[in-house]
């Protein structure tokens, strides 16, 4: 393709060491070293729009990017030309032309994230950088009665933290479960729009289920009040991925 | 307890940023701080045996120390008393008191090691630092029947790296089976000992035979030639776990 055109891109990265997507004043944003390594690769100023900003410590597998450049290298190409530009902890998965209206952000149709808790009563080292370690033992079964609660059409205000820029707190959610693989517990949720810490502030609460805490009838009305501070903590940063975005065919 | 004792401990580490267990010339051994830690919290020297010197970028789980101590802290205290005292990387599971006749690794029955692949098409930063990943999709079926072929008593030699002290290469493996979640393929062996290098040589092997390089009966031909040469690349260091070592109930 010749002239300006308009890129979409799926990243992945570990968010460990990285202050979340968005460019900060201090520490390094993931933003800023993909804008270099595609500019450095693509020769002209790349300036990217993410579906999703991810926060401080999360991760993403399937993030994804779109851009303009005049560049004539084939998007297919885009994967190995910025691969040793990259750190070890980013990678440029996929690159494909998209008409110019593409914006990788408000034409995102749903997201999926999925959410990992260790149950590990001993501590492991090998487990604590993608997952929120808990050390007592939750409840599949509870945690996937009140997973269930979510999905639909909902006011989600009491999973949503201060900060965002949203205008309504009602999402739809099409799809919030827990799958059990050992010790680890992985929650999966699919939804057309997400607030500021929303998933992280659900799973605070799931596991609160999960562990017994709360009856699935405690997480119900506190979803129903509508007031984050009846939700709890956060669950960590560490265990969220950002797994999916889908667009219209 | 009061007086010289001897005590058992588990210890859990991610390997990543050591030289291996042992303390090196260069770079950093994970013994060196342990020692260093539990020198600190029972106020005396310690030094620590080990029942498997794992390599450089190797994990563990279950790796079993022992030592002698005059210390009058209970066994029990001990995660708590070094846990500061350890970098977030390594961590003390469980401590108990054992007979003075204890040797982490001669008293050893048997070891339990367990090895992670991940069939990854794209780049995914988030596996590779546990996992070998890997571009092709693997067949479970077939790597599950060259594994079966691991159980029993055999000549390991094909397998063995030299730099081992080892007299003979002769072992028995009471469990070799693949398991598989998602992309993600799990190998778990379990035998009286293993050659230097044995289970990533194994497992260099098994991924040949899962992605169609080699036939089961290749396969079962290096074996039988007992001739390191045939084996190939070992897999990388960083999908390696000890899980688990047995002593005599």
């Amino acid at each position: 393709m010749t002239g300006r055109h308009t890129v979409k891109a799926v990243v992945a990265y570990d968010g460990t060491d990285y202050q979340g997507f968005q460019r900060q004043t201090r520490g390094r944003g993931i933003q800023q070293i993909l804008e270099q390594a595609l500019s450095t690769a693509l020769r002209e100023p790349i300036l990217i729009k993410a579906a999703g900003r991810t926060d401080a410590g999360v991760h993403a597998l399937g993030q994804v990017i779109s851009f303009a450049t005049s560049s004539p290298i084939p998007p297919e190409n885009y994967r190995r030309a910025v691969a040793h530009l990259l750190p070890k902890d980013i990678a440029l998965r996929e690159a494909e032309n998209v008409p110019d209206t593409f914006h990788a952000r408000f034409d995102a149709v749903d997201k999926t994230y999925r959410y990992e808790v260790d149950y590990s009563p001993l501590p492991d080292p090998c487990a604590q950088r993608y997952a929120w370690l808990i050390r007592e033992e939750p409840s599949l079964e509870a945690m996937n009665e009140a997973a269930a609660l979510l999905v639909g059409t909902h006011d989600f205000s009491a999973f949503q933290n201060h900060g965002s820029q949203e205008t309504s707190p009602v999402r739809t959610m099409y799809e919030a479960h827990w799958d059990q693989v050992g010790n680890r517990y992985f929650f999966t949720i699919r939804g057309n729009g997400f607030l500021y810490r929303m998933v992280r502030n659900l799973v605070g609460c799931l596991v609160k289920v999960g562990t017994g805490k709360w009856s699935v009838a405690d997480f119900a009305a506190v979803m129903a009040s509508r007031d984050r501070k009846q939700a709890g903590m956060a669950a960590p940063a560490c265990g969220l991925f950002l797994m999916h975005v889908s667009y219209p065919k």
